[in-house]
């Protein structure tokens, strides 16, 4: 067991998933293991290749692998079916299912791979609905006890970034400042989920993780660090810096002014009741109308949670509309090919009116204090 | 660009494919990020939740995230097709299927998750076929290279199994002495897949990682250990030791002599012809009519490969007829609730009459060096 919340917790949202699945008429719910059973149970199993599932909708279940059975208990109030190496799993989550009040679609976790969705579908069919769908509104928002804990993250990644200026150097490489970060966001997470320390040209490259490089004065560096917590939840926060002791060029100081504008005015735009494209809309706008559209290929923000990318994702022609609770990055970059390349990143969450930021470290270039914004 | 090959190995296996999906009449191939991919393309990419995929059947093509078009850069005559955030992948996926001969069942990577598969499904229908299945005479069956390969692994892990039994003393605890494995498993490797320390009672759970618990004199121990090589090749060990300085309980001395006998049993009993059911009861058979039949509840043994676990199961019921190039582990246990287990496991290569182990430190508990077998 590695629980974050209490029991209570975990049971109330099953039985709001149970809830929700009767009110779509869908014949259950199928949740592999990954963010999903953390989210339901709190626990954390890898299974390998094995099938484990919680099957609500019924006799609320965890189908176990046999040779895992001495190693999970539940609790939960959950029954727990074991399937020895050798025989079918998919009979067992077929007769958990069987209790639900309808035949409708199974619902099932994104997480599932197709060598248990396609073996399963053989048994319940081929009418299946994704969770992350069906069940939006449950897993899209965050309740308090999530909140904190992205706050509680945001601080940690904010944490690292206090310390990045004086790792970067004009001489040491991207690597260099890799190992550093690794051992800093380690000081405060549990695991580190992604380093990228993008210099000169390959700040250009959004998902460039880091090389041998050896850092320039003057040159920009994209820094994008996330770690997951003890509590299960994921930090991801991005700072663009300039290495000190020489002049940045002058075209990406420019960008660096749009881009800045950009993410500001997608902050300013996210709130309760708005598309989640017209948050994507808002920053994207800015960065096209002075002349960057080309130079910003990716959608402006993802959902976080137990994973570091979900939904709502922030992105054009997203109708999904905003709610208290749904958390998400900020942000737009621009990459400009064998130049450099910028990004700003803020983790927020919807408040009533408005978002609240949970990254609070300077977004100028030198990570000097920023006006109010 | 990671390539453990020439890139003529690479693009011979996908001729392979492309042949053997035109032969079964299917309408072409997904391939998702992850094993399936490395092995096609020797591409490592990851790319979260967004689809990633190599198509073949009609015009080989790597439909790709255009976020991460300028990281890629994939060779092997494929054509790079991007799709931005906010539009849909599996349209791409589909025109890139369009030039199959064949409108047949399109097949799929085990690892594409549920999110791709159902809305793929949306678009080329809902047949669809396992690669790990359809195009398991070219996945499951090694060629020289990979078995080379495999065979660097297992001289890795044994070279730190060679030095477990100067790390288990007593008063140490579990943790202290997996900290100690990590570092011996890095020194060869690129990464860890896992450490399993199961001293005392913890022996007895399978799939137990490692405590806090401490080492007492005269206890069992389970070790099972493995790591990625930089070839991408995974390694996979099990021996079991007892700590020094007391005496073995006489009913786990007696159930670790059946145990030996069960391993070297299924050891003989693999090669070319017979069914991978028949490597696990030859194990099974002899445990089992020796009284200890319900202590062991696991199969007997994985494929192994690019990933840790992959076809062929050595599962009681698999008709799966085995073929030389087959490589896969003989782990039989016996887990004796609250007394303790043992598990030995080699890996194996099946070749023209036989097999081959790949792991060759003793087998028996105080290490020490073994009659012939």
């Amino acid at each position: 067991m590695s629980e974050t919340f209490a029991t209570d917790v975990y049971v109330a949202r099953m039985r709001q998933a149970e809830k929700l699945c009767a009110e779509l008429g869908t014949g259950g719910l199928v949740v592999p293991t990954g963010m999903l059973m953390k989210y339901f149970t709190g626990l954390e199993i890898d299974s390998h290749e094995r099938l484990t599932a919680l099957v609500l909708g019924g006799e609320p279940t965890l189908i176990s692998p046999a040779v895992d059975v001495p190693t999970i208990d539940p609790g939960l109030g959950l029954t727990q079916k074991a399937w020895p190496d050798g025989s079918s799993p998919y009979a067992l989550v077929a007769e958990a299912l069987s209790g639900a009040e309808s035949d409708g679609p199974i619902v099932v976790g994104s997480a599932l791979t197709a060598d248990h969705v396609l073996r399963l579908q053989k048994v319940v069919g081929t009418d299946m609905l994704l969770a992350e769908e069906a069940l939006g509104e449950l897993l899209a928002c965050k309740d308090e006890a999530e909140i904190a804990a992205l706050a509680e993250a945001g601080e940690a990644i904010d944490a690292v970034h206090a310390q990045v200026p004086e790792l970067l150097r004009a001489g040491r490489t991207e690597r260099e400042v890799a190992a550093d970060l690794e051992r800093l966001i380690l000081e405060r997470h549990t695991s580190v989920d992604f380093i990228i320390v993008g210099s000169g040209p390959n700040g250009a490259l959004p998902h460039h993780d880091y090389s041998d490089r050896v850092l320039a004065a003057g040159e920009m560096v994209v820094v994008d660090i996330g770690g997951t917590m003890p509590s299960g939840y994921c930090s991801d926060c991005t700072r663009t810096y300039v290495v000190p002791g020489g002049e940045l060029d002058e075209r990406l100081a420019a960008a660096y002014d749009v881009l800045s504008q950009a993410q500001r005015a997608a902050l300013a735009q996210a709130r309760p009741g708005v598309t989640a494209g017209s948050v994507d809309a808002a920053a994207r706008d800015i960065i096209t109308e002075a002349g960057y559209g080309e130079f910003f290929f990716h959608r402006t923000g993802h959902g976080i949670g137990l994973s570091t990318h979900e939904e709502p994702a922030i992105a054009a022609g997203n109708d999904r509309v905003l709610e208290p609770g749904m958390a998400f990055s900020i942000e737009p970059g621009i990459y400009i090919s064998e130049l450099g390349g910028a990004r700003i990143e803020d983790i927020v969450v919807v408040t009533e009116d408005g978002v609240r930021r949970l990254n609070s470290r300077p977004r100028t270039l030198d990570a000097s204090p920023e006006d109010a914004s």
